[in-house]
């Protein structure tokens, strides 16, 4: 199977072009805003990287009618949200990375105090940009409630706390006892998911989908999202540094539940090609063609060489 | 002069109250969090302290006709948004401070990267909690507009990185050249006053205060986040740690630009003083009464003894 990666869409390049204008102007826009912390803070979102929520974004919402333009600020925001999570994830005291996308992580480029300002500055404008999104108040205000529920304590943030969780009562119980897969598929559901479920939800509300329409999009986007996270732990073990533009081997190293680790790896891959099904049950129902953009983001995620 | 803290208005009494209860139930709403990442965020959030925030946006909001119910949402919000940035500007890489309000600080008592992720949940919760204010939808969204501003790289984020800028530029030219007073007043109009400036929008916004009187209350706002933090500086110098809940002379031991520093301490008070009347010429301007609550409020900022 050819890698997706070697045969762009122009669809997904267009759009992908139009999240990184997005965010460009949601940065312009700071007046007052200290040169350091804007430098940290463009250096964080404007790195490049997949532009995955953001697609998923502009790829839910067309496929429901929205216009490209009422979906710039909704991509923005949850991209914004994705970048702060990075910048905080990767200070010394959470997973202490020195290297993101082949680039210096924010702390090691500035300082940590700059990062960790950056991040919180980040949020902020995530939130920001969402309130002036060109499409009526009532789903403006939808976005918001959306957007905030995936970040927060019942989404990102607390499964980023159930993973230190995990590390810290695995040292204490000996290796031998390993994270339960159910718990580690429920951690990876709010530490990623939360997120990318939230990119597909904004494009259907920005659209004003239905609720049937919503709950199969639900399906498709925690089917992504896991497949996302397997594929994430596939490439850590299979992976080189060079093509992941970061380091590779560190869930070894730092001893953290994975999927290949708690199933093995062919068990993993096949538990990933299991959701590639799910996903295409899903935009099925939906009535999508064989190549609507939410089937090339869905194959993306479970295929990526990085 | 007696001390206005001695003589706890029933009114304002009242309004805490419902503060403390809004904020409770914003993290009770909380059902998939972590049970570590719950406990730091109420650790931080529930902690007592002045509640100044809150009370600014009860006060504001029952002047210009809107009902207690429908303020405690922002009321909450802000305070969320202060709280979560206590957590970070007391952590190792920024102010490294061990104790606040009397208690350990989030990274003492838990660690730092629980401390980072709860002030990260805490963030994202105030734009929760906003999203459900039970206003219409273009006041929700006003709302939400106006506090992701205040809390941004154009506000309290940017005047948190200016503040860093100023220590370390001060320690690469030496001692003896001090930061500019209008600087210092910059620095403070974005780090302290942007948040109490927004506590005040939000009770204005969630009322409907027109134009006109907007503009007198951010007159009296401006006035009362620099006398705020005047009055800090001057409590830095002249209190003691256990009346103040936190280590008193740090600014002098960091070598902090503060307003006694640049200009003296009677002229500190002098300038409070002037601060005060700016107050409540705004007050008088807006026609409220001597014994009104944002009167007692600015009071209390200028005049408080921790």
């Amino acid at each position: 199977m050819p890698d997706p990666a070697a045969r762009p869409d122009p669809q997904l390049q267009a759009w992908r072009a139009r999240a990184d204008a997005a965010l460009e102007r949601a940065l312009a826009a700071l007046e007052h805003g200290e040169p350091r912390l804007l430098g940290a803070m463009r250096h964080a979102a404007l790195a490049g990287g997949k532009r995955i929520r953001p697609l998923l974004v502009y790829a839910c919402g067309n496929a429901f009618g929205a216009a490209d333009a009422a979906l710039d600020a909704p991509a923005a925001a949850v991209e914004l949200v994705h970048a702060y999570s990075l910048v905080h994830d990767d200070l010394p005291a959470m997973d202490d990375d020195a290297l993101r996308r082949g680039r210096p992580t924010v702390h090691i480029a500035f300082d940590e105090a700059t990062a960790i300002l950056a991040g919180d500055a980040l949020q902020s404008l995530a939130f920001a940009v969402l309130a002036d999104a060109p499409v009526d108040d009532g789903r403006r205000v939808a976005m918001l409630r959306e957007l905030a529920g995936a970040a927060g304590a019942d989404g990102m943030c607390g499964g980023q706390a159930r993973d230190l969780a995990a590390a810290g009562s695995k040292q204490q119980r000996g290796a031998d006892r390993l994270l339960p897969v159910v718990e580690l598929e429920r951690l990876h559901a709010m530490k990623t998911g939360a997120l990318l479920r939230a990119a597909v939800r904004l494009g259907a509300i920005a659209a004003g989908a239905d609720a049937a329409a919503r709950a199969q999009l639900d399906r498709y986007a925690s089917a992504l999202g896991l497949g996302f996270q397997i594929r994430d732990d596939l490439l850590d073990v299979e992976g080189d540094s060079a093509t992941l533009g970061k380091t590779a081997g560190k869930d070894a190293a730092q001893a953290k539940a994975t999927f290949p680790g708690l199933l093995g790896v062919e068990a993993s891959r096949g538990r990933l090609a299991g959701l590639g099904e799910e996903m295409n049950a899903a935009l099925d129902a939906l009535g999508m063609t064989a190549d609507a953009p939410l089937r090339q983001l869905g194959r993306q995620a479970i295929e990526r060489t990085h």
